[in-house]
């Protein structure tokens, strides 16, 4: 049944579950496959009733990091031989979790900053559209390498476009939200963007290569590529 | 943290791989929500190393009822309270998958039939496009209230169109695909068919209300308007 065996990917999702879903579509793109047998084994915990990141981050909410717990116990409880999070502000918490889950953990920022220096070269203008928190917490600007030079959205534009943006597509208003994170991405363009970082799992599922003012790296499909190319590269039995 | 508390859906999935996204993706459209807490939980065993069913049927493969068992076993494990799968030929292991289990579960079939009848009326003719095991092995004419009359694809369009159609969507060679099935459902129509039963899964990936010829019936759609109804009539809490 299996000579051709792959290790699972467990994803611990939910925040939100378009994200989830899109991350899921991003790595069947990235699989080579010709039938259902050689694509990438996942469990997923889709368990939207974690409590929201961001508000936890300002000291607005309950923490979310129980919730994530809880649903990371599930995918190891399912068989996950690996975890990854398609969330960006939910990376606040990446490091408890990887200690307390005791699997290994793909960090969706690190592969988003890594596609980042890829294709815009060292010294570029880095644009980054995300969450509050993640923008704050300086969850990306913390991370970069020392040739990389971030362009954030102000403080206005966080609270008037970005956030609604986000809000808009996770109530399913998917053309309103277009469009304000439109404007938000076009204010970092003006200031000398020249490469858009979409660092919330929401953003690419309104925006993208087709109608972007700047070149896209999209967090989601850099975690799924990363996602694939491990479980093709283990060799251990599915069914041990 | 859930005065909203829903029942956790537990998706026996990967057969094939993007059915299982089509069908979160139809959940979530499904759910009345206006942020991420209000969805409906779900755990998913993506894991598409499953035996192919079709082979197994027609007696040229291994069958596929232990890994779906493992697959299922593994939703159980993560907590699932209710188990749908969203591969209309999987449901040939229907009675023992539930049995082997012991988690109560929603049926694709039943859930789609429902849906036609109330769609087309009573003594409509039903056109099917399925697999070769999903028609040769009567799960849909052998279940249908006996007011429902069928068409089905003869063999040679089974062989023809509707098998390499459903390959080629298998294989992401989604434009293929549509136009193979296309075909099918037409010659379905040219005998009198007044309603087109998406009776796999990987149908409704290429062909609906936009393209196809007839009124059509989304057998994974009435599986997740079925799963949300059951999600959110549930008054236990998430984490007993």
């Amino acid at each position: 049944m299996q000579p051709d065996v792959r290790g699972i990917v467990g994803v611990l999702g939910g925040m939100g579950p378009a994200a989830t879903i899109d991350f899921m579509n991003k790595v069947l793109r990235a699989t080579p496959a010709e039938c259902d047998q050689q694509h990438v084994p996942m469990v997923v915990s889709s368990i939207p009733q974690v409590p929201d990141r961001t508000e936890a981050f300002r000291g607005e909410g309950a923490s979310p990091l129980d919730a994530m717990l809880a649903s990371g116990q599930r995918l190891a409880d399912a068989g996950a031989q690996l975890i990854v999070m398609p969330c960006n502000t939910a990376h606040l918490w990446f490091d408890e979790l990887q200690r307390a889950i005791g699997l290994p953990m793909l960090h969706l920022v690190e592969a988003a900053i890594g596609e980042a220096v890829a294709v815009a070269g060292a010294g570029a203008k880095l644009g980054l559209l995300a969450t509050d928190a993640t923008l704050a917490s300086g969850l990306y600007v913390n991370r970069g390498a020392a040739s990389v030079r971030w362009l954030l959205p102000t403080a206005a534009e966080t609270l008037e476009l970005v956030m609604p943006g986000i809000a808009d597509v996770k109530a399913g208003r998917l053309e309103a939200g277009a469009e304000r994170l439109l404007q938000a991405a076009q204010a970092l363009q003006r200031r000398g963007a020249e490469v858009l970082v979409l660092g919330c799992t929401e953003i690419p599922l309104v925006l993208d290569a087709a109608n972007a003012p700047l070149p896209v790296i999209d967090a989601t499909g850099a975690l799924a590529r990363r996602a694939v190319a491990w479980s093709l590269a283990q060799r251990g039995s599915l069914h041990d």
